[in-house]
């Protein structure tokens, strides 16, 4: 790999269902010098989320989406190599936007500005963009703040073995609750029971999968922390009790299509569920309360971080497609450089 | 009409689309007469509510279904005729299940506990049906305490003419907000906007309809009380803000199907939409504020009571197909007996 040069991924056509390498062109870009007030960041690893991509395409969505010919965007965690800032100092862990790419600029401005990580954490690094970052906060705030869950209540949450989905369900077993996830496949059931905590799993590669989740819910669900929308979030809905509460964190099941995500409102109406869309950024002024209680669980061994990680930046467009394969476990990162040789 | 029996509609099948007459039998059975602790109750009105059409399906609701053979689940007004409680004096005029039949006993238990009517109320007895009753209440808790409408916010309805839908809309602009209303045909329109003095109207039986809506809402919307469900409901969603409302009440253009209502849970996602099922039960310890308010709303001449009064107990089948036609207007009232002559 180049030093000398800042390798960035632009996007060159949005995705039609599965992304292909041919949707980005891998250009090599001069790395660029920071202005007064900014600071030049090298990234070290990209967090690979299925925000990415709704983000390639022009859906309605959180953000505008990633204009065709720009860098792509993503979250991460960089070094601070070259500052103009007081904000900055050289040798600093920093965390935001980084963009898929070597190099970016951060500067003080609420649109460019980035997050220093304070020294001395008792996490790993990559533990802050997981169950200690945006991941962590993005359980912590949908599962506390709008599912409410009460010790006793069962809580039930998809994508279980995945990066928000295991924090989900760790944090409702903290919290006194049955927790039942569903994962697919044998290695993921097995891996949120035996290593997690989980009261049970339902494994949805499995043809019985309504069967298990009936199952597992005797007394039916409290809480649903939705992530994976269509057949699934039906089965479940159709299992919810009166009053219960849904977080709509993600309905990662469409997102490569560009159908509408239909399913049927009538549990909605019938059992009085109150269903509420999110994104982490709208708890934004918790996020201090959030990270500390996350980093004291992680320190503690109360909460297990679980990170699969991939090498190398220019395996970013391939690797991200695990998400959308169940091929992943816990948080999927990008390694871009070695921290210890930055 | 003999006078000493007691007509019933007892459900035969459960209707399959539209409701048919030959879906009930009319029997002519014997007047209860009232034990120790019970009053006879003469129906005097029955109110005609699409959950009527719900309680004759099998499909998941909020009270168990009517079973075959058994008298038609149906809300009332009616007169005690005789009295062996204390709770009933022989002329109360009480509200309660009164069922799709001439007479009814009253009990002193929840299940069958009816309430009685203050007199000399300054609203006609049938508003307490209407306006000042379940469904003014359904109106009043579903918008305030779910929707949560600020002044200066754009509120929509859809069977806005409707017996819920027209309190919705008058009731938001005692608010203070920009109100829009969705109802079928000119008719409609003109009267939800010049009588009761919504902002706009979009009627739904013209062809551009989702212009219209567009049109109507220029700063989007920020709740939608949804009565109707379907297609009307998704091109509402489509229009909702951010952080939006939505109270939702009811989806009666489904429940002649017995297909799931699916509609497009994205816009709840990405728009970060609340939305919430309700019945009007839901909300039972706030009754008396909320009757109290509508009633002075009513007598003060701010809120409009409409209603449509078919006459004879025997029209009540096919009567009740008139909230699915889209035929009637305000409140759909049976009457059953002439109050004057009891």
């Amino acid at each position: 790999m180049k030093n000398n040069v800042n390798r960035q991924f632009r996007l060159k056509s949005r995705p039609v269902g599965r992304i292909k390498t041919t949707d980005f062109d891998l250009v090599e870009a001069d790395i660029p010098e920071p202005a007064q007030g900014e600071a030049l960041v090298r990234t070290l690893y990209l967090s690979l989320d299925p925000t990415n991509r709704i983000w390639m395409s022009d859906m309605d969505q959180y953000m505008p989406p990633v204009e065709l010919g720009a860098v792509m965007r993503g979250g991460g965690i960089g070094v601070v190599v070259k500052s103009n800032s007081p904000a900055y100092q050289v040798g600093d862990h920093v965390t935001g936007l980084t963009g898929w790419q070597d190099y970016t600029i951060a500067g003080e401005k609420m649109d460019n500005r980035m997050g220093v990580i304070p020294k001395g954490l008792p996490v790993p690094l990559t533990a802050m963009m997981g169950a200690c970052g945006m991941t962590g906060l993005t359980a912590y705030f949908g599962l506390l703040e709008l599912g409410q869950p009460k010790a006793g209540e069962t809580v039930l949450v998809s994508a279980a073995a995945g990066a928000v989905g295991s924090v989900v369900g760790q944090i409702a077993k903290i919290k006194g609750c049955r927790v039942v996830g569903i994962a697919g496949g044998a290695d993921k059931c097995r891996y949120i029971v035996e290593k997690l905590g989980f009261d049970a799993a339902v494994d949805y590669k499995r043809a019985d999968w309504k069967e298990q989740l009936v199952a597992a819910t005797p007394d039916g669900i409290d809480v649903n922390f939705e992530n994976v929308g269509g057949e699934i979030m039906e089965a479940v809905m159709a299992r919810m009790n009166l009053f219960s509460r849904m977080p709509l964190c993600g309905m990662i099941s469409g997102y490569n299509t560009d159908q509408p995500m239909r399913a049927d409102f009538s549990p909605i109406l019938m059992r009085r569920i109150q269903v509420r869309g999110f994104i982490v950024t709208d708890f934004f002024a918790k996020y201090a309360e959030g990270a500390r209680q996350l980093a004291e669980w992680v320190a503690t061994g109360k909460l297990h971080h679980e990170e699969t990680i991939v090498d190398g930046l220019e395996n970013a467009p391939t690797a991200v497609n695990r998400l959308f394969d169940g091929q992943n476990m816990g948080k999927l990162i990008v390694r871009v450089a070695d921290p210890a040789q930055h």
